[in-house]
């Protein structure tokens, strides 16, 4: 038997996190085909970070960024997704059951990888600093941007009013001003065109 | 009317993007039960990028090997994707049909990032630059990984043998020595499991 090398246990990781691609979200594909899946969904934010690069306030490390937002919900192959919309004790459920699968499955690469790659998991969990910021903002952003274009997507779901998304896009607003402005006026012109009910003191 | 902004006209592109989730590959996911598209495999090969950057050449700039990554299957939105066992006819075509698909995509970008991104997409396809060949090999391992891993997959299809998949892996080699005998090596240990008949002389 061959000794188990560092390469075999980053291509162990990597086929592992081949699972994400089986891993469904609740949001739709711009097409309103089917369900967008996580490893997709990682891309195509990874793609935003790219061409929306110029909208991160300055100074900002694009490339830790970019690596963020790769990793960010490899949790979810043990933890499964969860809707922004849920309440707080499914989100501290959610949050234990993804720390956990964060130990296991960085901890299958070699040990100074795994504690790197699973400090920048917590660096984009924590929201602080302006990397994290604008990476959460993107992963915010995606799924306003479908939701208008295929004329509501989860907007639809029982119970969701603007005040709730207007939440997320001050988040979007809190890792990049510009993008936070076009996230509410989104939101604005999704009320009036009735993609998504109005709700709060304006329903 | 709004005049339309750059903006606009990026979120014009990330939306005509998303269709790359509906294109089809040969590969199989790892746990074979479908088939893979573009988008979920080019996050993989991302992935990829920041596990295995110690294998890339010495001053590799693994920033441009992931922007190359996140968009060098773009133009399959148009063109499709061909499998890499395709004839030479249907590769010239298959080139004619990207260069159109890469002038209408990126060219939905404001002139500058256009310009750039589309400059990034064909140093891929030249796979001059050391970025562009690390690019490249990963591009290549990563369905062999998978292959190997299913018990053959693409490797099953009728005609291919060994020294066809040999040539991939001179082609990884081309991009990082190291991952380059990985590649060699797992051909030698597919044909010795039956997971891909060894052909040629070995034949």
């Amino acid at each position: 038997m061959d000794a188990v090398t560092s390469l075999d246990q980053q291509f162990r990781f990597l086929l592992e996190a081949d699972q994400l691609k089986g891993v469904l979200r609740q949001s739709p594909l711009a097409d309103g085909s089917r369900r967008e899946n996580s490893a997709e969904h990682s891309w195509h934010i990874a793609l935003m970070a790219v061409v929306l690069a110029g909208h991160a306030p300055p100074g900002t490390d694009l490339s830790r960024v970019i690596t963020m937002l790769l990793l960010h919900d490899l949790v979810e192959i043990d933890a499964g997704d969860l809707s922004v919309y849920a309440d707080e004790a499914a989100q501290s459920r959610q949050a234990t059951a993804e720390a956990a699968a964060a130990r296991r499955l960085f901890g299958l690469l070699p040990a100074g990888q795994a504690t790197e790659l699973r400090a920048l998991w917590e660096e984009f969990e924590q929201r602080r600093t302006p990397e994290a910021r604008f990476a959460r903002a993107l992963d915010r952003l995606q799924p306003m941007l479908v939701n208008y274009h295929v004329g509501g997507g989860t907007w639809r779901a029982p119970g969701i009013t603007a005040p709730q998304v207007q939440a997320k896009a001050d988040l979007v607003a809190d890792g990049s001003a510009t993008l936070g402005e076009y996230a509410h006026a989104l939101i604005t012109r999704a009320v009036e065109h009735g993609y998504l009910a109005a709700g709060g003191s304006a329903g």
